[in-house]
């Protein structure tokens, strides 16, 4: 018997746990760290057990009440080779488990498991789409090969370009010389950055990029501009799949937002709900209106 | 007394060694595996230390007349803070040691010490400059923040169109194709080349990408045209520093200067020597008249 749920996200940065009864009530949330299969599968599921068990903690939730515990978590990286065999051969003690990816778990929150779009614009990009019992997304293949329009892409294009202003090859701007003062404006410095730099390093840059582009920075306003039309072909190509709703998610979509033509805009619409409901909704989690938590 | 020379050329896929008398005749010769610092400093000793000894051995010298021998090298990757450092508290057998980059002895080699400039297309792309007293290097930073116009550049772009056009955000091209053949079209197994791609991978797919280009592909145009743009960029920075001549070097020269302007290609000037030359010149061997190996 199910009595309780418990969604997950498991992002590349960091990773939550909700636990709910089964009227959708929540009775206790968790954190982590990262959850990338990148990084090794084994810290991926040491960040899911730190969350959830926080979460059971929470609620005052022990041992012997997992067995009545229904799991949905939506993971980064799941798509790696490999991956899902290894979560499938997993002894876990709930009810009933289910793993997808974070990009699912995005998509079923934001329609509500109703079919429709999300384009998530983070550290990295990436669409996913449910439409006609099709389940699928589009992008998200990982730094640098892919995740055009996202942060990690706009603070790799600061970085470049900034290198070049200090070297001559082109022109310093108010952007390049901000990035080139995170390391004295010393290129071996910037070099000794980069070759422990993750996506999410680079992708920390992003809000500066953004700053000075909105202060009209003509490199900053480059940098944005191409992302923005990465992203504006994004959201095309999710409408060409028939999708009657899209939304922008990530911790990007807000500062982007503004950039993209404003027919594009007043296609997206807002979401329902955030990626921890889509992990309860991916556990079974049912509930008859649209939440609100304020 | 420097009865020998011994030049050594540590790039990063690989790493050679020359060995000569006092008048410039090659005694010996070795070849070994990369020497790229980013690797590791003990990987790239080893790499110096089995050219330099196969150069030896086949010069027939051994233990007794190391103490003879004046070493020059060039070393990739030699700007990367500590390494310096690290090579000064080496304790080697030699009468002399003089380390430096593999861009100096490139550019002493291609203008046997006189004042001169040259751009590496390669793996990567650095140029190097050496002009009233003064030497230093542009470019070659690295991978991704760096090497624009390099064979890593071109084959990043090619993975990043080719995703693009399997997943339908662009238009699928004979070189898009090309590349996702690579993978059985299965964006799965690009992550996973990804996961453990080095610069070195991505510039492996630069040959693919000027096939396509020079049979017209729109893709692999537009890739090549961007590269070009940036190395026109790099040699009118080397000529603005007045520079007298600049010659193009490294594995992707060839190729590439056909997509230069004329004009562009026309300032540019012929290498006298190669980089084990301008190593052997670092370790201080000194030849009256330019040489000619055919």
């Amino acid at each position: 018997m199910t009595r309780y749920f418990l969604g997950i996200d498991g992002g590349g940065s960091h990773c939550r746990a909700r636990l709910t009864n089964a009227e959708g009530v929540v009775l206790g949330e968790g954190r982590a760290g990262p959850a990338n299969s990148r990084a090794g599968f084994e810290p991926m599921i040491q960040s899911l057990s730190e969350a959830s068990n926080e979460a059971l903690a929470a609620a005052g939730l022990g041992a012997a009440d997992l067995g009545e515990i229904a799991m949905g978590a939506g993971l980064a990286g799941i798509s790696r080779i490999g991956i899902r065999e290894k979560l499938a051969g997993l002894a876990l003690p709930f009810a009933s488990t289910r793993f997808d990816s974070d990009a699912v778990i995005a998509n079923l929150g934001a329609h509500r498991g109703e079919d429709g779009a999300v384009l998530i614009l983070g550290t990295g990009s990436i669409a996913h789409i449910r439409q006609d019992g099709r389940s699928y997304s589009i992008g998200g293949y990982g730094f640098p090969i892919s995740d055009e329009g996202s942060g990690a892409a706009l603070g790799l294009s600061a970085m470049r370009h900034a290198l070049r202003a200090l070297d001559g090859r082109t022109k310093p701007t108010p952007l390049s010389a901000a990035i080139t003062a995170r390391f004295g404006h010393d290129t071996a410095r910037a070099i000794e950055w980069m070759d422990n730099a993750v996506p999410r390093d680079y992708g920390s840059l992003a809000p500066v990029v953004l700053d000075y582009a909105e202060a009209g920075d003509e490199i900053a306003h480059a940098i944005v501009e191409e992302a923005a039309r990465h992203i504006e072909r994004f959201i095309e190509t999710v409408f060409q799949r028939g999708v009657q709703n899209c939304s922008l998610l990530g911790g990007l979509a807000p500062r982007i937002q503004p950039w993209l033509k404003a027919r594009t805009v007043a296609r997206l619409s807002q979401p329902e709900g955030d990626a921890l409901d889509g992990a309860l909704y991916l556990a079974g989690l049912r509930l008859p209106a649209p939440l609100d938590r304020g």
